[in-house]
């Protein structure tokens, strides 16, 4: 299982007036370590991952977070992904974030790997992942 | 169970390049429903909330969300807000995001009710949930 | 000339460390300002806008913002914004938010009206902006 | 003057519908980039910054951006930064955004050096720059 790991550095506009990293900004980390993941995996970028496989996106139909201990600006980080679970056209997508040694934060993705069946505008669809895509991740 | 109702529009830069919400966006609509139901059954202000029953906050242990239909920039949801649950020191909040009359996204928090207990810049902990927020809520 | 008025609660996810609304905010304010000034003059949503002009976006070439007074969560302000200056296809919006009676922040955007010349994907162009508009705003 | 070099990714939900970088996100890359500007000129964090000087922070009185070029999700940006004025109390910050060779965009920041005269919560007030500050930074 290929597992990438990205650092990330705490910034000031994370951080609410508690002085900690507001818990939505964990959600956007996490978007950007999935496709760190995926970058690497593919080795291209998800701009070009878009159009090589001629999809709309990897948009999420479920996400889940735990937070263990709280992090603050100026803190790096560091966050562990991969993919834990394959289905047809869905998967499942596993953060760790650490802070040091400390697990920090535990997130998971449920996405979709989805097509727009007619074009830009129309609506999208789930389609069955590339087995290139899973080999590629695994 | 008080249930409070908050309009939200969606705006241009909630959106990603497929054109719908991205997805952390929806954590900080409930974040701010969460604040809105306890202005609603406290009659004041979240600043006002901290000053008043010395707090530190009112932070996450766990959030997580189900994404059933997208929205877009332009599009406006109401999310009906509640406390489903009640521990010593956490509480879980429930909100509904509906488009018209169709669930488009659900949301569950845990929160804890948290003390600073030496004073500003102390780590905080959690403390028996006042009764009175419990009555107001329920 | 058109200004349209516009309420925007400040969220605590909106507010930094120092407990005041984090800057860039703001100006994500501003913007969905500008897009509800061209939707009181319209009628029409901006993914309707978007869709009956033919046009990929208003996007920006210039912004900048004075801060006068801060802001904090709990707060509601007011934005007043109007179009100030209309160029061949560009144009300027000023946006004054008030905290009660006092100005507190300062806002001007300059933008373009921009056009993709070859469908999706391609690179996009200001055009001339349509009489119809001007009048709509003025 | 010394000037400092930050590499951004530009991440998936920086952008908008339209696919390029939406405005405001280049405000908080140039937050993060002040930041780190004075971290690297003093060598601690800005949460030890706030302590070791003991002030509230550096808040902004005015922010302006020229938009010459749009990123979009997969680019890799440089930003060079350095401060270009020194008032009293207040500060001028420059940031210049590269695409490869392009000046994408331009941002400048005016600052000011900030304590609370009476302790947390207390009404922020503008205090001189320490010559150090000026000194490690020029």
């Amino acid at each position: 299982m290929l597992t990438n790991r990205k650092e990330i550095q705490i910034e000031w506009g994370d951080c609410d007036p508690f002085g900690i990293v507001f818990f939505p900004r964990y959600f956007e980390y996490f978007d950007a370590c999935t496709n760190a993941l995926f970058q690497r995996a593919l080795g291209i970028t998800k701009a070009e991952m878009l159009r090589h496989y001629e999809i709309a996106g990897i948009p999420l139909v479920q996400a889940s977070c735990t937070f263990f201990v709280p992090s603050s600006f100026g803190d790096v980080v560091n966050v562990e992904s991969c993919v834990t679970h394959w289905g047809i056209s869905s998967f499942s997508v596993q953060h760790k974030l650490f802070r040091g040694e400390t697990l920090a934060v535990e997130g998971l993705e449920k996405r979709v790997w989805t097509v727009r069946v007619a074009g830009p505008g129309s609506p999208p669809r789930g389609q069955a992942i590339p087995r290139e895509i899973i080999e590629k991740l695994s």
